[in-house]
């Protein structure tokens, strides 16, 4: 924040309220999990008010939000959100993957909705201590983890299209499965043409609710002609943006013998996903021999470049397309067979297993060190 | 609906369940009247469920709705709005300005997020039972009128980018005095070329709160500038589109003695509002010699037409610009005086009392069908 408000209380985690629930819940058993429905015993919850800054955090026991009906998050949808997923290795250690990077991207979507901003580091600290809590959540079976979603709404009771006023950022946790229980799944995609996800000058690199709302009716669409989602294209060149809710990767073979890991620029219409990111860092330190990826091509070439579907359309034709992914981090990597391009199916490779010879192992290792079976870094203990 | 679901109830006000609040408040004094900030005694509110349809409708006290923190509308804004106003004509009369266009947008809207539609003459019928509850909160004064704002938002409690299965229509209201207490007030507004409100395949032809959230950013640096408010443009031609939440008209003098009254074309990317609907459908009747609006040239060219702002600034420059204005049912009419684009500022003409000769009587014969002094169909008895 900047100027006068700079000086007006930050998130200070040493403020904690704690009120545990009377009422503890049992954990559903891990096969019955359906994403985003079961959720833990404890929330998070830490208002804002313009004149106030942020008040004392209170972790307290998950339960309903009482809001006027004119609250502007119900108005002009003053939400945004983010996702990240904490993760018990085979010790028992719980560990959060880079939640630094989440908190970053959530105080650059704050500030794209002129809504508030916060210390990064303290809310880490607090996602850290909910999940000490409620840790006993974690299913203790491979591939599951806890989903963690901090989110915040404008609370102001206020009509107006402004900046609000007050706010609360509150975070709830849900149990989840693996994405893919039977092995991987790949997905037919539908290269949609009639909508768009974002344009120049717009939301679509940040975590804003208005983007997720606005996707359903394409998302709808690409379901109804019988595919699993919408591949979102931009311009009249139909570049590649987005999958989905997932950034698109696309991976070529070159006549000089390289392979090409390809991913659309972070031109202002791709949100910047942390598994992006994530698979461009190991991809780049595999290229640069720094930390070499087992099992991955050493002629690998990392590109953040704009890609058309005409040159997708062309490596399909030719032999020269060796893959096209989704990376999110709900499924991590997913595998795309089939997109539905102007009246046509083109064919997407995929290995026995359903990935591909450069999806394989970046989402082994990434997926390790997630799990705790590669140290790294990036995994931060609770 | 289509489908299955069309045998699903629809909303019936047959069914209407009337609480009355037991501790009814005093209406405030006109004068210290804010846009937004009171809301009146009672809310309406239908539940709907995928399986169920819509239910019973409510009209109960004004008060908090219990929501859990994984309600769709928190995290994919899942949420639209509509706006219109009663109005107390001199003999006590009660009337809604053509609700019929609002209730129709509103469904179109819930469409476009695959969010369920309803039958918009039982709303109508429903939002009269609520004026007619709460009518003695319409402030006894000239200009002052009733806001009505119909919303509708996504409940389901469970997380997942999709069409929600559950969702509440309400209905709230706040009395509001004239947008321009002490006389017109032409703004100034700021031609932006950073942001964009809408594209080709968005959602800018809605009325869905992801506009509202998405446009606060052009809004604040608008006013960082000195500017009341932003002017949207699209594309490299800079095509105006919209005026902050107003729709735009340009008017042109014409070297052959016409005066055109120029609006964008729906053509996706603009909101088709329902003053906009009135300003042209009376400015075409006067034309056509059909329905006269007094004191309006009778050599008047009506175009729903693209305009950009070179146009308008080389109009400026040869002295052809008539005047510019917003509309919108906030402020019916808005003129605006200047223009800041790429760095300079364009003066546009408006008369002594800040409106200019078109705006001026399509104002006047507007607002007097809406406050009942001109008897018109598009006033609807409360």
């Amino acid at each position: 924040m900047t100027g006068e408000l700079a000086t007006l209380p930050d998130i200070e985690p040493s403020l904690l309220e704690i009120t545990r629930t009377q009422d503890p819940k049992t954990p559903p058993p891990p096969s019955s999990l359906v994403f985003g429905h079961t959720f833990t015993d404890h929330m998070l919850a830490v208002p804002w008010h313009i004149l106030e800054g942020w008040g004392a955090p209170k972790i307290q026991p998950y339960g309903p939000l009482s809001l006027p009906p004119s609250a502007t998050v119900f108005h002009y949808a003053h939400c945004l959100f983010e996702g990240l997923k904490a993760y018990r290795d085979t010790s028992g250690k719980v560990t959060l993957f880079r939640p630094d990077m989440n908190m970053k991207r959530m105080n650059t979507t704050a500030e794209r909705i002129a809504m508030p901003t916060f210390n990064g580091e303290a809310m880490v600290e607090l996602l850290k201590q909910l999940v000490r809590l409620d840790k006993h959540w974690i299913p203790d079976q491979p591939g599951y983890s806890l989903y963690i979603r901090p989110t915040m709404i404008g609370t102001q009771s206020a009509l107006g299209v402004a900046p609000p006023k007050e706010a609360l950022l509150f975070v709830i946790c849900s149990p989840v499965g693996p994405y893919y229980p039977q092995g991987f799944k790949p997905i037919a995609l539908y290269g949609t043409t009639e909508y768009t996800r974002a344009s120049p000058g717009g939301i679509g690199a940040y975590k804003l609710g208005a983007n997720y709302a606005a996707g359903i009716a394409a998302q709808r669409a690409a379901a109804a002609k019988g595919y699993v989602q919408n591949l979102w294209l931009h311009g009249p060149e139909h570049y590649i943006t987005e999958v989905g809710t997932m950034n698109a990767f696309v991976v070529f073979k070159h006549s000089d013998g390289t392979t090409e890991l390809v991913t659309p620029p972070l031109d202002g219409i791709i949100l910047p996903g942390v598994t992006r990111d994530s698979v461009l860092a190991l991809a780049r330190a595999h290229a640069a021999g720094t930390a070499p990826v087992p099992g991955l091509t050493d002629r690998l070439v990392v590109s953040e470049r704009p890609v058309t579907m005409g040159e997708v359309k062309e490596a399909a034709r030719t032999g020269t397309l060796v893959e096209f992914f989704g990376a999110g981090t709900a499924a991590v990597i997913s595998p795309v067979d089939r997109i539905g391009y102007l009246g046509e199916d083109l064919r997407i490779p995929t290995g026995p297993d359903g990935m591909g010879p450069v999806s394989r192992p970046l989402w082994k290792y990434l997926t390790g060190i997630q799990t705790g079976s590669i140290a790294h870094p990036w995994s931060v203990v609770v």
